[in-house]
């Protein structure tokens, strides 16, 4: 046996680490994989006295108490890679109009049914440039949910299952009127917002209802470069969205630009029909609202920028998916006469990464 | 008219929070009542010029548009709050077990359904406490999506719409066992975690299986308290927690203690079981790591002190409904051959709090 830490696979990585890590018959449970202790369960003062390379394994005596672990080298190899985060900006190819236009991330259903290469590359897309979209799914009233099941779990809210967009006699929301909206996320008003939203095309307006999408990560990195105290300003200040009707009374309270301790971006919220006056307490002065507004409004005209939006037309059975913690979305104006009817659902991230890393396994393993 | 800002009423509120707010025709839609522009609509430089008190409204033109608007006296009141998140520490009872045991938050089932007043006390104890307990549900396969649909909506998983908890054969998770399961919050793997969690006692063990509660943002206010340093740690730390399955593949990365931009407690993630090596990447040391250890261990002792955690028994026909942002949950072990039998589903926070604000709403209006 070598003294502690000689064998160079384990620099970097503190003892506690790997006492916590053994996966020793005494350490976790053989079916499930699971630790069978606590972190309490283990020596406060525990060391690695000694060590021993065996084949692609590294065996390792710990101290006080004499615990033997065996390490495989990938794994040990692994351990110094970065924290593995897949949903800050760091994941994610930013975009511009331009950038994404020429090559939209898009497949038929037909073949998004039937290909799982293809499907693997729509949910690729999803996570990686916010959306994609599906071309001719039946043009059936609830195929949305179909959509949604192919990929994650829908989340139920008060709206239901499924939402109508369409023109309403008497909307609660301004989305059910032919007025053009401009670029926002969905229902900033829940914590946990919703993650992933899909909205299916049954009837086209004949003219205008077309839809937009921008990249809100794009918009609140560039904010960064430009202005840097704006973004931090968004980044700082919690904000109330809300929203009523006769059934419902939401309010969530957080950052209009969420980032993870290290700063990175992770979470767009945005949405000036929803989002009320700042509260800033009796420690807040106007100087600091009127502070905020001016962040707001910078952030407010990046995401109009019109070369961030990326415009194109559902047509009847054609499906857009995307991250709503991410892509704001907008449509254009339309006759309030018209037909124009989506549905929408609402799903989350974590389940498409789930069906995601899934596919990718089994893929591998069938190669 | 008096000059800008001599009404009293509008001391400390910004000229831009006044504008954004108003609430005339031009501004925002009737029937709705969400805003009919965005911010960079209005002008940079607005400001107030003259005010006028017109009975319980101050009427206000703003420069240098001229544009009118009438805001409420108690409107322009609650201006000066602060903001109002309801998910901090600061809106809720931290306790000890103690605090709680002799007047535990619980209620009949047939009174919880029969009783407006009865209900709310107990969706506004889940909030504020963090649980409640149902007693005397029907003891039947499925009670327990029935009492999540009284408050909230059901987030359905990988799990399924409702999952069962008895020993299994070939368990891919150690609650399918009779072991003893420490203290922790469920899916720490997901991303948005299920934030409220529901168990519903079809069979109870003849001997142990006893459930216990710790209320997680108490454990985590104590070691702020006393460990400031390790406290730091743990809301600095991205921790990534998986799970894996046949069909599934979650993984989520976040702070154990996830407090808002002010520093308050905002969410714990904590379980044993599913927490992955800590990876720093290459700027971190293993002296970095073994100080996370040291902070995660603080808290993993604060969290098994025998003072914090409330312990009572479940009989057939109880159900447990918790915050699992919060409130770590745990279940003393019993005997593998026996017949106890839950039923757990998640739910969400906000469908909860939506449910009482529209309880509380009704019964203000019929009184």
């Amino acid at each position: 046996m070598k003294t502690a830490y000689s064998d160079p696979a384990l620099h970097g990585l503190a003892a506690i680490l790997l006492r916590d890590s053994c996966g020793c018959a005494e350490c976790r449970d053989f079916g499930s994989g699971q630790r069978l202790g606590s972190i309490t369960d283990l020596p406060a003062d525990v060391s690695v006295i000694e060590t021993r390379a065996a084949g692609n394994s590294v065996v390792v005596i710990f101290g006080p108490d004499g615990h033997r672990g065996v390490f495989s080298r990938a794994w040990l190899a692994e351990q110094n890679s970065p924290p593995e985060d897949d949903r800050t900006e760091d994941a994610k190819r930013l975009w511009a109009a331009s950038d994404v236009a020429a090559c939209l991330p898009e497949q038929s259903w037909a073949c998004y049914l039937t290909d799982d290469g293809h499907r693997e590359r729509c949910l690729a897309a999803l996570l990686r440039d916010g959306f994609f979209l599906l071309r001719d799914a039946p043009c059936r009233p609830g195929t949305v949910l179909t959509v949604a099941a192919s990929m994650s779990y829908v989340r139920e809210t008060n709206y239901g299952r499924l939402f109508d967009v369409r023109v309403e006699a008497t909307p609660a929301n301004l989305a059910l009127t032919g007025l053009p909206i401009a670029p926002h996320t969905d229902n900033p008003y829940r914590d946990p917002v919703p993650t992933v939203q899909l909205l299916h095309c049954l009837a086209a307006a004949v003219q205008g209802g077309d839809s937009g999408l921008v990249d809100g990560f794009m918009a609140a990195a560039l904010l960064r470069a430009q202005n840097p105290a704006a973004f931090e300003i968004l980044t700082r200040t919690p904000v109330t969205f809300a929203y009523s009707d006769a059934t419902a009374d939401l309010r969530a309270t957080r950052p209009m630009i969420g980032v993870d301790p290290d700063g990175r971006i992770r979470e767009i919220r945005f949405n000036h029909r929803s989002m009320q006056p700042l509260r800033r307490g009796r420690e807040g002065s106007a100087e600091q609202t009127a502070a905020f507004y001016s962040a707001y409004r910078a952030f407010a005209e990046m995401v109009a920028r019109p070369d961030l939006m990326l415009t194109f037309r559902l047509g009847p059975g054609d499906c857009v998916v995307f991250d709503n913690t991410r892509i704001l979305h907008a449509r254009t104006g339309f006759a309030a006469a018209g037909e124009r009817h989506l549905q929408g659902c609402y799903a989350d991230l974590d389940g498409v990464a789930s069906t995601l890393a899934v596919l990718r396994r089994t893929r591998r393993a069938t190669r």
